[in-house]
């Protein structure tokens, strides 16, 4: 009888793990340093005792535990395989393999953005939607694709891959990704960045903007005090985001978008800026699709990975 | 023991019928007309009494067949339920269920363009694949996505609503649907005249598409025929077209994209173009997606429809 199952969200700093029941509730949640000296050899060794530590602390044996779901900040293939994780310093990695082996416990790898989306559809703020979105804001903007309670991954892993959307054809900076003009150029936290010091550069006009460091919080902290500047740039924003999301929805039509990632602790009011220029571009079944904050933070890579192997 | 099973592509002028082996073998393949008087409502019954009279032609009995699947011109909920059908001019109607009555056969009924996509997908150009987007370009342009061999619906039944995603935030005149700016606006064959006829207006360059009737064929003959006018047009065509599979990719990373319709009868050369700029604007890891032309032509509506009930 499978009792338990571990959720496992591998990080560049931290390695966050979960014990969960197979009913879906958390029982321990603790952290371990990720080791990316020599090509990161050791985090999925570290993993492995962290879990096998686990089973003994909790007098759990292997034959109890369904499986170890694990997200890696890389794109996985079918087979568990990572292809790389740059943050890791890890090359092709047979992860489900490997750490299957150290544990004696079956292993299920995916895409850390998928499993995080896969979290908020379970028990976050899309709990119990079938076909969900996930777009999270952070130093890049990434995103997962939930249909029919599964990841779906795509034929190169690549489903999801919302940071990538060509939103401005005009553009001539390049994205990390080779591109010209990709939303996460403008809804990640640099990009929104990026937005404010061009709007800076364009214009004389006053704006607390012009002092201090420039980060993202400080344009939508800005944005709330009611600062002009930053209300265009928090605009431009909306609309890059809104109408990519816009585009997201003709294509796959689901229940609910959540926005998680750091960006997104600006709270209510990125959310209806947003909302705002998603409905403007959005077809016409697809307009009161409701945008809404993600509720489990950290966490959401845990409740993915967990549910993965349940 | 299930042997049979029939397919039925539901037009605004006739009614695609086909009776299928569930192997998939096409066996017979027959049209009748779509009586569309009086809001249409003989519609269901002569589809009841073709399959009827069919199954008594052929000496099977009702108990042999595992069901009919319908493609309908127009949304369909998860019910089998259509919400309206303009060209069959029929309002809220339960297909599934009234088919289901008339013939004592199990109905599944769903959109056309998602039907003729899993039809793509099982016998057609994409067979075999797994995930598969299609996009068909006739007066309109409509969509279907197959996710793990199935039609993804969506929330609001519009997954696959390729023709709504936004292309251009600069456009002022309307969609039919009420936007601004819908790929179906550029790459329908209504589209495609449309930018012809622009690029007349906004130039006095000599092209045959000043003689004659101007059409989306017109405008590809003219293209293959070296019109240095019909080139600009279908340049901004594979440009609008290109950029918007790109954006697909990005959500939901198919093994290869179908392009079907009237409009795709130009074949190759029109591949070659968006292909062109699909490779500008998609993903790294999805740019050798391959774009190629539908196989089944007016038969992958009965295939798509078929298989739905294997």
């Amino acid at each position: 009888m499978k009792k338990y199952c571990f959720g496992i969200d591998v990080g560049g700093t931290t390695v966050k793990c979960g014990l969960f029941q197979v009913d879906g509730v958390l029982m321990d949640k603790w952290e371990i340093p990720t080791r990316t000296e020599n090509q990161g050899e050791e985090i999925l060794p570290d993993i492995a005792k962290a879990i096998l530590e686990k089973l003994q602390e909790k007098g759990i044996q292997k034959e109890e535990v369904a499986g170890i779901g694990v997200g890696v900040p890389g794109p996985v293939n079918s087979e568990g395989d990572v292809l790389c994780a740059v943050n890791l310093f890890w090359g092709y990695k047979k992860v489900s393999k490997e750490l299957g082996e150290m544990t004696g416990i079956p292993v299920k790898a995916e895409n850390d953005a998928n499993v995080a989306a896969l979290g908020e559809a379970w028990r976050g703020a899309a709990a119990g939607a079938q076909n969900v979105v996930m777009v999270t804001l952070g130093t890049g903007v990434g995103g997962g694709i939930i249909v029919n309670e599964q990841i779906l991954s795509g034929a190169h892993g690549a489903s999801g891959e919302i940071g990538h959307i060509n939103v401005d054809h005009e553009e001539t900076e390049s994205c990390n990704c080779g591109n010209q003009g990709c939303l996460e150029q403008m809804a990640s936290a640099t990009g929104v960045v990026r937005l404010a010091k061009k709007a800076l550069d364009c214009s004389d006009a006053p704006s607390v903007l012009r002092e201090g460091e420039l980060t993202a919080k400080a344009v939508f902290d800005a944005y709330k005090a009611g600062d002009k500047l930053a209300e265009e740039v928090v605009e431009k924003f909306g609309d890059y985001l809104g109408g990519a999301l816009a585009s997201v929805t003709c294509v796959i039509d689901p229940s609910v978008i959540v926005v998680g990632g750091g960006v997104s602790k600006a709270g209510q009011p990125l959310i209806d800026c947003v909302t705002k220029y998603y409905k403007k571009y959005a077809f016409s079944a697809c307009k009161a699709t409701p945008i809404i904050l993600a509720a489990l933070g950290n966490d959401a890579g845990i409740y993915g990975a967990a549910k993965m192997v349940i």
